[in-house]
């Protein structure tokens, strides 16, 4: 299996996803911008704003390869060339009920020459959920969702990948997770073509999961009511998630050092954040009771 | 002279310019929250918030001490102990044609032991401005001030200290500054306790610049009428000063990886930005030239 055929069903499913979200939202549609890479390869990078759900939302498709850049270069010491592609997706609903998405499938596989065999590859990836207002039910929906799909592949995959995903997505200085978690791998190295058919079977469920596992959560809570109040809290939960993207995440950095296309690697920010001095919940309020599920805790 | 002595005057610089922006304001006030850092020290963070102008505001003192954290100890690789002392201020005027401003001054000290000599020690600071729509005549103003306060020490220094702003206020990934610059100096190391001297009176000039340079500009853009289109604006140049302040300032890294306070630290994020994907300000239009000013350019 070359990376060909994995960048080309990452492709695929980009375009699933696009649909899907598409059908969820009922008004906007996405609009695509293909881009180059003067150094190799590009990308489709495809927006949604300012839909009845969806206020800003990306599902970015890229394929870059050449020559390995200096900051990944600690990834895999012996390497001089690498193919890199994946899907990347951010969803920002406008309705603070509803939950922001994100989702990462990735395949890296790297080269002592231009076209010669890869000497190492791995898979990475991962799906998390950041609603501003949690709800227990839509919370151990999703990780059960997220267990299903782990466990048909592999029964350790979904503990281990939990943790790490609590682990990643845990604003440090807040001490506090940027949503309720999911699940989160990288470094996935196949030990044989079989062993890649394997991984590349369970990254392809992982995918496959978004559309459903989202439109469900979606349409649990897009007809709540919201005012001001919960319009503030959600700026307050966009302003932590731009402090995680912008202050620990590797996929962030790793793109603003290499050069990436901009506009594609800050899609991910929200339409709107705030951030008010020394903001405290009210007691008993929904506020106060949503911070608890930003804590590590067993949902399935 | 000896750190207390130092500290003590940015106490009162803090007071002068609350009073200072009161006074600018006439209409919100400050509101102190004092804090104690366990690990020895402490501050006074100010916040002014929904004035007539200031739409979040905060001047924060602080002289913090101890065992020296493991952030920092490259700076200056023997000592053990330090002291840090010194004001930091951000102001985000609701206006967007009136300039958000910055200002830092800072001491630091090293010490073998907790109350022996100074080992090493270092003076730093800077100033500078962050316009939404830029004004040529504001920015001459700006610069002419500095580089008169700087000129009064030095001859040497605003040459020196301007570039050294453009360079470090620039946003690497978006190939521009966050503003229109000003000054910006660190490590400035006295030789003996007549520079030391030499080096405070410098920094107590560029700190009581503050007030007077600021007033003026609010003075000539507050009754700017705006609108919709200004405030989106304005968002987004705030969406750019969260990057820089988040991906690149060293002052806030070093607060977040020192257990700092994280509502000081932060306290200089916009109430409310935006990101709006791939936006392009309209041929000819106030915001296409606004772009103009955040390159490096000759003020003065």
């Amino acid at each position: 299996m070359t990376v060909e055929t994995i960048a080309s069903w990452f492709r695929s499913l980009q375009q699933s996803i696009t649909s899907g979200l598409e059908t969820l939202d009922g008004k906007a549609v996405f609009r695509s911008d293909v881009w180059q890479r003067q150094e190799g390869g590009g990308g489709d990078t495809r927006v949604i704003l300012d839909g009845d759900i969806l206020e800003k939302g990306g599902v970015n498709f890229s394929h870059v390869h050449g020559v390995m850049p200096e900051v990944i270069r600690s990834e895999s010491r012996s390497a001089k060339f690498f193919h890199a592609t994946g899907v990347s997706i951010v969803i920002h609903p406008d309705n603070p009920y509803v939950p922001v998405i994100h989702m990462n499938v990735r395949y890296f596989e790297m080269r002592d020459e231009p076209d010669g065999p890869a000497t190492d590859a791995w898979f990475g990836g991962g799906i998390d959920l950041s609603p501003a207002y949690p709800q227990e039910a839509d919370v151990r929906f999703f990780h059960q969702t997220l267990k299903e799909a782990c466990d048909r592949h592999d029964p350790a995959f979904y503990p281990e990948f939990k943790i790490w995903c609590d682990e990643y997505f845990t604003i440090v200085h807040r001490r506090q997770m940027r949503g309720v978690g999911g699940i989160f791998f990288d470094h996935l190295r196949p030990e044989d073509e079989a062993d890649r058919e394997r991984l590349f079977r369970f990254v392809r469920e992982i995918g496959e999961t978004f559309v459903p596992v989202y439109t469900e959560i979606v349409n649990r809570n897009r007809n709540r009511a919201f005012g001001e109040r919960q319009k503030q809290w959600q700026y307050i939960r966009r302003g932590y998630y731009t402090e995680f993207n912008l202050v620990y995440d590797r996929g962030t950095h790793f793109g603003l050092k290499t050069n990436g296309r901009i506009e594609s690697i800050l899609m991910s920010l929200p339409p709107q954040a705030g951030w008010y001095y020394n903001f405290q919940p009210e007691e008993n309020s929904e506020e106060e009771q949503a911070l608890a599920f930003f804590q590590p805790k067993e949902w399935v």
